[in-house]
């Protein structure tokens, strides 16, 4: 089973969706940071969330090889979040082609996976070429998620609508 | 009970509001604005406002000092809108843990309240540290309301989503 | 029948609205482009959406005269997009008023119609003039169709969810 929480900055996502793979699992599972942690604004940021966790999930952080720590993992796993991951091969220049179809190859795999993305596009468009790159990569990645993931939830204001 | 209008910049979040509280209330309403007026292309947006809401309701107007100002009211409430508090808020250097702090002191007053609130965090990070915190704030606030209101609304289009 | 796919920027909607109009038309449906071609980077997503389309529907380009365009049309019409149109409109110094007029008089056309339409209002207050007023426009655009359309589609990640 492949899930899917997207929503807005601090929309509760990321809590709906430990609370939602805790409630689910039936052992242990991993907690896939791709967070690369650039300034102090974000390493508190990092530090929040990792208190939260404490000693609930087997902790990975990797912030660009997905798939390859994805294929390590024995049970079910959060990867939170995508939206890093993405911004992260887009900083190493990945080629967005490559860049989905490695998205692809890790929504086939066969282990349970709850996805956390931020929806991005429901803004003018940006003026910034870089942020526009990023939002349209970020479309497309929600739309591949979408399409693969069985249960897909937009999230505001700490609640959920179920899309899927 | 509590609900929350939640969506974006006009989605019609006050207009249904309005009609809802209108519909709802067995007593003329309160209609508690949290306006501070900084410019024209505002005062034009406070005017439209005015205007709907003629005389079905009992205004005050108070930027700042919410829970307050709410303790007065003998009454169901319209607050319009929480966002823009947070805005004067911030404006004024209250520390973000005690903005929140009022504000979940006034989801539990024992009175009727309709709260209208803008959803900011769909769109990608701000470049603005100021904007930043703002959006941080309010999807935390979001989520305070979203967990205490009985009913919470997704608005877009001048269109509701039940989310609670 | 009028029906609105609004979502953000690569949610998925113009790719939801065509395979809906397809599947519900009788007859060849019409394509309204309203994509007025300024650079490089928008001719690039004019030929993504015109290879998609193929020989599917009839096409007509019209990024200006949205009514007296469709009102030529004999047959189910897909308008890819709204807010495209009210992008050029105000290119061009329409004032909003008679922009919304003409919305208006297209949403009482009889023929079946599927509007797609941006929701870019997610997001703080820009601190562009120009993009503050498209935003508002483009908001009191959504609510004029959500008012008139029988079915309303929010989307995000290539799925639906029905607000009408």
């Amino acid at each position: 089973m492949k899930t899917l929480f997207i929503g807005g900055i601090k929309s509760g996502k990321s809590r709906l969706a430990e609370a939602y793979i805790l409630q689910q699992a039936v052992s242990k599972p991993y907690y896939l940071a791709t967070n690369e942690v650039f300034d102090d604004e974000m390493r508190t940021r990092v530090e929040i969330h990792q208190q939260r966790r404490r000693d609930a999930f087997i902790t990975i952080e990797e912030p660009v090889k997905l798939l390859a720590a994805l294929q390590q993992c024995r049970g079910p796993v959060l990867v939170e979040c995508v939206s890093m991951w993405l911004n992260n091969q887009l900083y190493y220049q990945i080629p967005e082609k490559e860049i989905l179809q490695e998205l692809e190859a890790v929504l086939q795999l066969s282990c349970d996976l709850v996805l956390v993305h931020n929806e991005v596009g429901l803004s003018v468009v940006s003026d910034n070429r870089l942020a526009r790159q990023f939002v349209d990569l970020s479309g497309k990645a929600a739309q591949l998620m979408g399409q693969h993931c069985e249960q897909v939830f937009f999230c505001s204001a700490g609640l959920t609508m179920k899309m899927k």
